[in-house]
């Protein structure tokens, strides 16, 4: 039982931190008086100031109660305590407003915090909602990362507050990371079978018998989109179904430019269509449900539409939407549950977690199931 | 500055709060040295215990250190942490997944959520979302309002949690109530102009010259659902409106159900229809939008439709639906306000706010608008 001088993390968080998996073993239960500082500092090998330091944390943290001239104790609602993890999720946007954030991360971000919620019931936590600014100062992080010392651990989403993470990582506070990209060697990443989930989509296509398909793209072309794409296609080649080069768009996010472009573009509706459309963004189906309809055909029977995205965001479009079922909400209470885990050093615990992505069937692709 | 011997709220946090007060007037600046226990409690009238009581709880929150031998002082981060307040949001809710609270519930829910988080981005604060039991009992509560004292105030939504508002209340920890409705009286309350909206909604409807209204009804004849209809026909037949008794259902909440009672209920709309619906919960419109496609009825020309709602539950619905828009994320938004102004007890502190809410117009009442 000593500290890791190497270790980038701090002494006396290294000595908190062994003192509270002490009194979550059961080991310094309520009303057992701690060691004073002294033989404390002896024990972890550390100076009497770190120890200091070290019962100050613990004091913050409602772990351990000072009673003068007497010493210090573990207090009365440590149990407690420890079973009511305080857990931060740390966001850097601006403006949390549906008119400012994109539709589809609106969405993916409310179940997603939904989810959270849920997880802080079923595993008997709270957790705090800050803005931290997603900085690249070493030295304003440094002081951020201070106010966050009080917190048994943190959920990041993926490829946002990096320096942050990193800071973190060394300073040794459990946390894990959700989101739908850019998993990090050493960090617990909670997401969905993204790839598995593709394929399945391009089957599902296969099995109904659909000989071609249209693809509504999203405007920007990130590598993980090209990489999803890619798949789609080639599981669809190797099944025989092709790609109709005619009908392949890319399209703004925003379902209004989206839908006008969709206007200006497409090929008149009479010179054929492929049997189904393929949208890569959560927006394009509404746009593409307005461009059809104003053009006479029925989604469903003129013409097919599967999508992806959270469930959300396709709630109340009609005719109802096939989709890819991405599990915001589920990976939501992974996460909870993953850092459950770490905190309490399970010994499955960091291990990442993907949870398999279904399809939903609606009858915007009625037309083939019904044959 | 003595302490209020009558008052319910114990004299430990009463002496906390009139020295937080001093910090945040700047009376007491970081660095400075708080008098001994002894004069505290002679100054404050109190007992030393209660004295020391009241150090220990401005400990927990960071306002101050403690230097062993050397006394107490206002820390360096005491600045920063009146700034950055820490405020609750407890939930009773057993579930937050979509599959089991009520649809309308979920999208007011996560739009008061990003809302407030909005309003710890704009006021400085941190929020924190914990379950809390919705007990009647006032022992196990008062256990539960132990770990709340570290908070600077609390959001409560209306008609939850009524037995933790109470002793809350009487503890004088600051708080304001978020919700539609059971305004309470000496809880800044933040809402939105209910009935004022209702009349908005009846004078569109006067205005642009319908004759004739139909009504989709909540199933649950609630005493403010009454009073809203009461109101809502009341203004039309002022303004010469018929409501036409022949269309007036009582529809459940739920979307599927709601859709197979208008499918069992509905005389043949070729017998006439009323020119509008009013729909009063938020998932009539998708049922009835899905019942008047499958009779070949075109929304915005054979029939309009008129609703009410946060605008998450009606994003996607096509034709575009008109509907009075219920400011839920601005109302997140707000009760951080208050609940700020509460805490800093500026004089306007405690006002009940009450949002307009305005209509939102689509395609779902185009006929009318277009004459």
């Amino acid at each position: 039982m000593v500290v890791d001088k190497n270790s980038k993390v701090s002494l006396c968080v290294q000595v908190r931190n062994m003192l509270v998996d002490c009194i979550r073993r059961g080991e310094l239960p309520p009303g057992r008086r701690i060691p004073g500082e002294r033989m404390l500092a002896d024990s972890y090998g550390v100076s009497r100031g770190t120890a200091v330091e070290a019962l100050k944390l613990l004091e913050n943290d409602g772990y351990v109660e000072r009673i003068s001239t007497r010493g210090t104790f573990i207090s009365q609602e440590a149990g407690a305590r420890t079973s009511a993890l305080k857990i931060l999720y740390p966001f850097p946007e601006k403006s949390m407003s549906p008119q400012y954030l994109n539709y589809a991360n609106y969405c993916a971000g409310s179940e997603l915090y939904q989810g959270m919620l849920q997880g802080t019931l079923d595993f008997n936590m709270q957790i705090t909602f800050q803005y931290f600014e997603d900085s690249a100062d070493r030295n304003a992080a440094m002081k951020q990362i201070k106010s966050i010392r009080n917190f048994d651990g943190i959920v990041f989403t993926s490829h946002q507050l990096s320096l942050m993470r990193e800071l973190v990582t060394e300073e040794g506070i459990p946390h894990v990371m959700v989101g739908t990209h850019n998993q990090e060697k050493g960090t617990p990443f909670i997401s969905y079978k993204r790839l598995e989930g593709i394929k399945k989509t391009a089957q599902y296509v296969i099995k109904n018998g659909y000989r071609s398909v249209g693809l509504l793209r999203a405007y920007s072309d990130l590598p993980e989109n090209r990489e999803k794409i890619d798949l789609f296609t080639s599981v669809l080649l190797a099944g025989g179904v092709k790609i109709d080069k005619i009908w392949i768009f890319h399209l703004e996010d925003d379902k209004e430019l989206a839908y006008k472009k969709l206007k200006n573009e497409m090929p008149h509706p009479k010179d054929g269509m492929p049997e189904i459309f393929f949208c890569e963004s959560v927006s394009h189906p509404f746009a593409f449900f307005r461009f059809a309809s104003e053009c006479g055909l029925k989604i469903g029977s003129d013409v097919d539409v599967i999508s992806h995205g959270g469930d959300t965001s396709f709630r109340g479009i009609m005719p109802s939407l096939t989709y890819l079922r991405i599990p915001y909400f589920e990976m939501g209470v992974a996460a909870c549950r993953v850092l459950n885990e770490r905190i309490c050093g399970s010994a499955s615990a960091g291990k990442n977690v993907l949870l398999p992505a279904e399809i939903i069937e609606g009858e915007s692709t009625r037309k083939r199931s019904l044959k």
